[in-house]
């Protein structure tokens, strides 16, 4: 299968990609063996700052619920059994123990999870130029998600595309632009700057749970997401962290022979932490509740020494 | 195998367990459907004091490591494969994907875990008075690791016994009293109160990561935790939350015919929201360092229906 | 979901179907404690005979491939991972190996299985009245698929309905009739005797193959196979082993309240060794090559213990 | 970790090995894209002269049963769970299904396996000349167990070398020549011949049986198995498929710089369909009944596309 491109009002060609994936580019920005990326952006001040925003003290998650039903969006549906339940007499007395077993991909469209920055290659390198092999079958041999061991905790800032435009979601297959995040911006009261966690919201949840979830794929309806272009914003911006609804690509791609620009540019350029498939549907309800856009998160990846990703609970909290 | 126990100055009989169970029992305390059990002692001031404890911006893993190798605490490995690596041309084009899979019981001795309400019973009976059989094959049918889906904020508070005792850990099947936890709490300056999130510390990781790994159940060597005893200390105090290395047990038991006491009483008797085998390691350096052994805490379990569990990488911030 | 019943001209009421149940019942046949059903029938002069029909020295796979693909009739792909490809230098030099992993359901529309005997449970009880709470969440605690350990051996005989008919494969929800059984042996000029190994073609495979999968459930298409009545001629014959493409079973069912009467009638009532999902699209054309329908059969279930089941391969040897 | 070499009568050099790999080399004996190896010595007379050899109609298991718990020889143990227990009322009605959930890696020294000629790749090319990177992070490309699919049936003929010495089991480390292979097929009156199924017992498991499992790798005990030149005296009888108690090698080595010097001639150089970590415990009392050494086997490995190897249950039948 050759990926077909979007009609779209702003297509991008092969070569422009690669100008655009050098413009971002951070290798070596923060030495030839860092492994935390746009993590740097984010220093004790920030941390501090999205602390203090702490103040109605809710907390809300921003994980789609693990999903075991197979479906178009859902291949590799997650695993989980009984290991025992409390029928068997516990062997040395009371009290009884109910366990379980869980298995997943780390990737994919239906689980809440974020990314390694070994996860993505680039014409055979990864993030900061190292070469794609050093993910062997044993697992990679760097930038693995212990990475984030410590958590990622920072200021969230949510742009809600669709209560922007005014609809309930944005249909597969439509770009998000600069200019639309920054009038999102202006409209919500915000500003992404230094440090920030982004969260970008499409819709892509609310259409599944409305409509019921499709196949999001190049042989599929597509997806909705950022045009190629917005990251330049977030590097200017110098956002450290993405988390958007759906994964934040559009699909069909704004640009010509790159099937997903965005995590080419986000992880393998910029070196960004980004997450996929998050749901904001309890946290936009807060946002207008609390009538404020911003917030502190904590993300706390698995602590899973070689592995490309984690299965993640995101956290807000007002 | 019948549980031996161990010799203790101060042990516990059969009936004085079962006094000591209705003594610090939260049945019906926050209603008959109650899910959140002590969770329901974290009040909003409590998140907003938590948070602002946060001042040098540092953040750091109170888990272990995902440990993928057999041993004598670990007889059912996580399990982690790649499911594809950079070697495969990516079908629509750059970039490329690395995938990995992971599986695992969420439960054990050896994996940084939380414990949800359904997954100790006493006697037949659940938290809150609900049947054992509330757990079918099909997993729990109430009180599984989705009522904590919105994550767990407050003040994390740190006893290190060792520390306290000046010893490097606590040996095998030795348990710590109220009085001793109250002489830590005097030493370090700091005070168990309502909703907090207790950090209980024996030492159990230092000693197996200096010793190596060791059996310990029954079968084994066991394990140092609390006295049965202290569970009124911690119900009076109105804790929220326990974390401690090792899984708060003694092993052999303090109480004649109960294997593991601690669990009986928190999870099942008082709706503790309990986590198994952290590790403090890095921790209680940067408390030394930081001169404080309170901390703002945030656990976000894995949104997983159904599940008794989840593993968790619990992050304290400072 | 209630059952709907298909619209048959020889349907069959809740106390006609709890009769056959009692007719076609093998309890105690073999004393209180068997755990081999139907195998009891066979013989070693079966086996040998089974073994004087290998003539040409061809043998050909009854199995469906694994499958890793969701769909329809798939629900829970089976897994398939690489643990190691040739990528990773050998710690201790050559040679160098090759590793995977695989995880699956035994059971289901899609992978070629046997059942064992604890599998199915009718009114709470399982085959010679053992309760069904002896299967318990650790795993079955009698007649689990070890019973089979040995391998199954004896005489094949493929009754190929769709061949009898003149057409390419049965529809779903048709049932076939005793009559249509004993009309197809006429004109294959086969009959099935006791302990024999029933090869039962509806064509389900071939229709799967052309127009691919369906959801063949009561939520679905459904799926054709046995009238219920079919049992008493298959008791009278002393059949040892069922060998179906597709499992047997008409659904929508021929019985009143009864969703699957072939299961529990075979593995519940006779104690039958049942497998299901096989596959007869290469035997068939052997079994024209060679002009005849009968051939010796090894079934090697994988030794397993306490497992309601086992993926298996059969092999057809001519 | 490098490999010691086992302080042996008859070492021999790296060069020689490459000696003895290039004569016993099958590389386009049966064409470029052959994929079944040895499997093409077995033609139909062997086929009918091992199902003559059915004479008593018995049969037996030459599996271990899948090993769920982790030890010495099993640090990835089979995991096996229940889906779900009859404690479920059935959704449709009666009757009620108990299911089951298996994960497994198809290698190691503990679970019975047959080897796909993949599986191996000595000096970057596999057998018949591919190279080792036809095994992708997808898994084989080419010569995956999928080449067995029909079933491997043949004469087996089961040298005893415990037996034949005297003791109960050789001990780790022991190497058996030719001469001693021969040996015992006088003394037992059978002779390995063209397409055989040689059964190779060094009582490997009677030893794990009575003494209890071991490391048997290069960091503990080792194993006992065939001296490498034994690989001649296989190549000149055309013997096609080599079932082993261990797993054939000796540990340590015979061969300088070769860790696993059996299993690189004969799944590399000779494309011998190979099987590890049988049991022949219950095979041997009844060839001593039996009074016979030959019998008929039918191996049936599961039909898994792109695996290299499979869990198999061997059966033998007398």
């Amino acid at each position: 299968m050759s990926i077909r491109m979007g009609k779209k009002s702003d297509p991008m060609s092969d070569q422009e990609f690669d100008q655009l994936f050098r413009k971002v580019c951070n290798w070596d920005r923060w030495g030839p063996n860092d492994e935390r990326g746009t993590l740097n952006y984010i220093a004790p001040a920030h941390v501090r700052a999205a602390a203090a925003l702490v103040r109605s003290g809710r907390s809300v998650s921003l994980a789609i619920p693990v999903n075991t039903v197979a479906g178009p969006d859902n291949p590799h549906p997650a695993v989980h059994h009984m290991v025992q339940t409390h029928d068997v007499s516990p062997e040395l007395g009371e009290p009884s123990f109910a366990l379980d077993y869980m298995a997943c991909e780390f990737h994919g469209d239906c689980h809440t999870h974020i990314d390694a920055l070994c996860h993505i290659g680039y014409k055979g390198k990864l993030y900061n130029s190292k070469p794609a092999s050093s993910v062997t079958s044993h697992g990679p041999t760097l930038m693995d998600i212990t990475a984030y061991a410590h958590g990622i905790v920072g200021r969230g800032v949510l742009l809600d595309i669709p209560h922007f435009r005014g609809v309930k979601w944005l249909e597969p297959g439509e770009a998000v632009t600069s200019e639309e995040l920054e009038g999102a911006e202006k409209a919500q009261g915000v500003r992404l700057a230094e440090g920030d966690i982004f969260l970008f919201r499409t819709g892509h949840h609310r259409r599944r749970l409305e409509l019921g979830s499709w196949n999001n794929g190049y042989d599929g309806l597509g997806r909705a997401g950022l045009h190629a272009r917005t990251m330049l914003m977030l590097h200017e911006r110098k956002v450290a962290v993405f988390l958007p609804d759906g994964d934040g690509e559009t699909v069909p791609s704004n640009v010509e022979g790159v099937a997903y620009p965005i995590h080419a540019l986000q992880v393998g350029a910029m070196g960004m932490a980004c997450a996929d498939s998050l749901q904001f549907e309890e946290l936009r309800k807060i946002c207008e509740e609390e009538d404020r856009w911003e917030f502190m998160v904590v993300i706390a990846p698995l602590r899973f020494p070689r592995s490309t990703g984690s299965l993640i609970n995101p956290i807000a909290i007002f």
